[in-house]
C-alpha cells in the first residue's frame, strides 16, 4: 500500500504536462494558468487509494483521477466568478487574471476535458463511472447554488448547513473514493461504505476548517484567523452560536455582524466561547471522524489496507493549520 | 423518409418533459425556464434526419438529440451572459431573470445533462458519440471565444471570420448530422461527407443571417433590419466591403461606425451597395449551399432518401425572414 505522498507523487508525474490545445491562447491559456498555480490534489489521490485498495492501481485510474482533478479545478475557476474573489492559493483568480468571459469558458472547456479523459476508460466501467460522476456534478452545483441562497437568508439550520457542505465539498471526496474502488472491482456494499467514508470525512474536515478559521494558530493557520466572522459567513460556528445564545445576547452578536466595529473578531469569539461553540465544534468533527473511520472499518479488505487512508483522515481532521 | 415537421412533431414529443430535478428551484428552474422559451430544435432534428438517411430511426438517437439540444441551451445561456444579452427568443435571458451566478450554474448542469443522455446509449456507440460530442464542445467555445476576440480587434480577415463561424455554428450542425449517421450505422466516409455537408450549409446560412440584417424586408425579418450596422458587427458584409472600398471610402465608413449619426445604417448600406458586398454575399451563399449539396450528392445512399435534407436546406438558406 503507498502513502499519500507517494501517489501524489505518481500523480503529479501523470498530471504535469499541458491539457488543451495551444490555440486559440485567450480560451486555453487561463485554463493551464489554474492547473499551474498548484492545489493539494487530495481528490486525485483518493481515487487511486480507493483504487489500491482494491487491487494495484490501474491505467483507468489515473485518468478518471484526472478527470477529478480538472472537474475540481472548473468548480474553482466558476465558483471564484460567482463569488467575486480576487485571490486563490495567493494568485489572481482567472476571471481577475483573464476576465470574466475567458474564465467562464475556460471553465467550460476544463469540464468538457474531464469528460474526455473519463471517455478513455474501460467500457466495462465507463457507463457506471460516468453516471457517478454526472451525479456528483449536479450535486456540486446544488451545493454551490445553496451556498449562494443561504448567504440571502437570515435563518439556516444546522440540518440545512450540513446538506449544503455535503454537496459542495463531501461527495466529491466520496465519488472520488468510490470511482477508484470501483475500477479495483470493489462490490457495491464495498464501494458504498467507501463513499460514506467521504462523506463523513468531509463533513469533519469542514467543520474543523470553520473551526480553525474562528480559533486556530495564526502562527500556523496560513490564512487570516478570523476572516468567517468579519464576512458574517454562516459557518457551523456561528449557525451553533445563534441558536443558543439568550435573545440579548442573540440581539449583540447581530448588532456586531451589522455594524462592524474595530473589536469585532474578539467580541464574536467572546460570545462563541461563552455559547461553548469551540467544545461543540470539536465534539462535532470527532463525531463525523468517528462515523467516517466506522464506515472504513465497514470496507471487507484486510485492516492493513486500510492504512493509509486512516492516516490521511486523521491528517487532514486534525491539523491545525 | 420522413420530413423536418415529422421529425420535429416527434423530437418535441420526446423533449417536451421536466430534464431536471425540482430542487434546489434555485438552480434548476433557471435550466428549465430556457427549455420553456422555445427555439427551432433544428440540431436535434438534424440528428434523426441524419439517422434516418440511413436506417429506421433508432431510439438512442433520441437521446443524443436530447442531449445536443441540451448542449445548444447550455450555449445560449453562457452566451448570452458574456454578451450581456437581455432578451432571447423576445423573452428575458436566463441571467436577465435570475441573475449571472445562477445563469452561470444553470448553463453547467444543462451540460452535464447533456452528458447524462449520452451516457444512456447503447455501448457500441458509447465512446465515438462522446469522443465527437466533447470535440464539438471544445470548438464552439473556441468560436465563442474567437467571436469576442475579433470585438477587440480592427483588423479581422475574411477567412478568419469563416473559421470562427464555422467553429462557433458550423461544427454543432455538422455533428449533429454525423452522430445520427453514426448511430444507423453509416460508413465512415457517408458520415464524413454528411458532416461536411453540415458545415457548409452553417456557413452559407450565416452569411445569409448576415445579408438578411441589413438587406432583408422589414415586413418578413422577424428583428431590426440594420442591428448589426448599429452595433457595428463585424459580419461578412462589413469584412467584405472594408476589404474592397477606398481609403476615402474606408475612412468614411470608420467614421459612421464611431459617430453613429442619426442616418447610420441608410449611409452604411449605400457604401455597401456601392461596394457590390450585397451581390457578393448572394454569391458567397450560393458557393456554400453548392459545396453543402455536392456534400450531400457524394453520401452513398439512394437519391430519394436525401430528399427531405435537401428540402430542409434550401428552406434554412433560401429563407427571407
Amino acid at each position: 500500500m503507498s502513502s499519500f505522498e507517494e501517489l501524489l507523487k505518481q500523480f503529479d508525474n501523470h498530471f504535469s504536462r499541458r491539457h488543451f490545445p495551444t490555440s486559440p491562447a485567450t480560451l486555453y491559456d487561463p485554463a493551464e494558468y489554474i492547473l499551474g498555480i498548484g492545489g493539494k490534489r487530495i481528490r486525485p489521490v483518493l481515487c487511486l487509494m480507493g483504487n489500491e485498495l482494491f487491487d494495484s492501481i490501474r491505467p483507468d485510474a489515473f485518468e478518471v483521477a484526472t478527470a477529478i482533478e480538472l472537474f475540481h479545478n472548473f468548480t474553482l475557476i466558476h465558483d471564484d466568478i460567482m463569488d467575486k474573489a480576487p485571490l486563490r492559493r495567493g494568485k489572481a483568480t482567472v476571471h481577475a487574471k483573464y476576465g470574466e468571459n475567458s474564465a467562464l469558458l475556460a471553465g467550460d472547456v476544463m469540464l468538457t476535458m474531464a469528460y474526455e479523459y473519463l471517455n478513455k476508460i474501460e467500457l466495462t466501467y465507463l457507463r457506471k463511472i460516468v453516471s457517478l460522476f454526472n451525479k456528483t456534478v449536479l450535486e456540486v452545483s446544488e451545493g454551490q447554488q445553496l451556498d449562494m441562497d443561504f448567504e440571502q437568508r437570515d435563518e439556516v439550520s444546522l440540518e440545512e448547513y450540513i446538506q449544503m457542505i455535503t454537496l459542495k465539498t463531501s461527495v466529491l471526496l466520496a465519488a472520488s473514493l468510490k470511482t477508484g474502488a470501483m475500477l479495483g472491482g470493489a462490490s457495491q456494499g464495498n464501494s458504498d461504505h467507501l463513499y460514506r467514508f467521504g462523506k463523513n470525512l468531509g463533513i469533519a474536515f469542514q467543520v474543523q476548517d470553520d473551526y480553525l478559521d474562528a480559533f486556530g494558530d495564526p502562527a500556523k493557520f496560513g490564512k487570516q484567523v478570523g476572516g468567517d466572522i468579519l464576512s458574517n459567513k454562516k459557518t457551523f460556528l456561528l449557525l451553533r452560536t445563534l441558536e443558543t445564545i439568550s435573545p440579548a445576547q442573540k440581539e449583540h452578536l447581530l448588532y456586531l455582524m451589522k455594524e462592524n466595529p474595530a473589536d469585532k473578531v474578539e467580541q464574536v469569539l467572546a460570545i462563541m466561547r461563552a455559547a461553548h461553540a469551540d467544545q461543540w465544534a470539536k465534539d462535532l468533527k470527532d463525531h463525523y471522524l468517528s462515523l467516517a473511520l466506522q464506515n472504513l472499518e465497514d470496507v471487507a479488505v484486510l485492516a492493513n489496507r486500510k492504512g493509509p487512508l486512516r492516516d490521511l483522515a486523521s491528517f487532514l481532521v486534525q491539523r491545525e493549520y
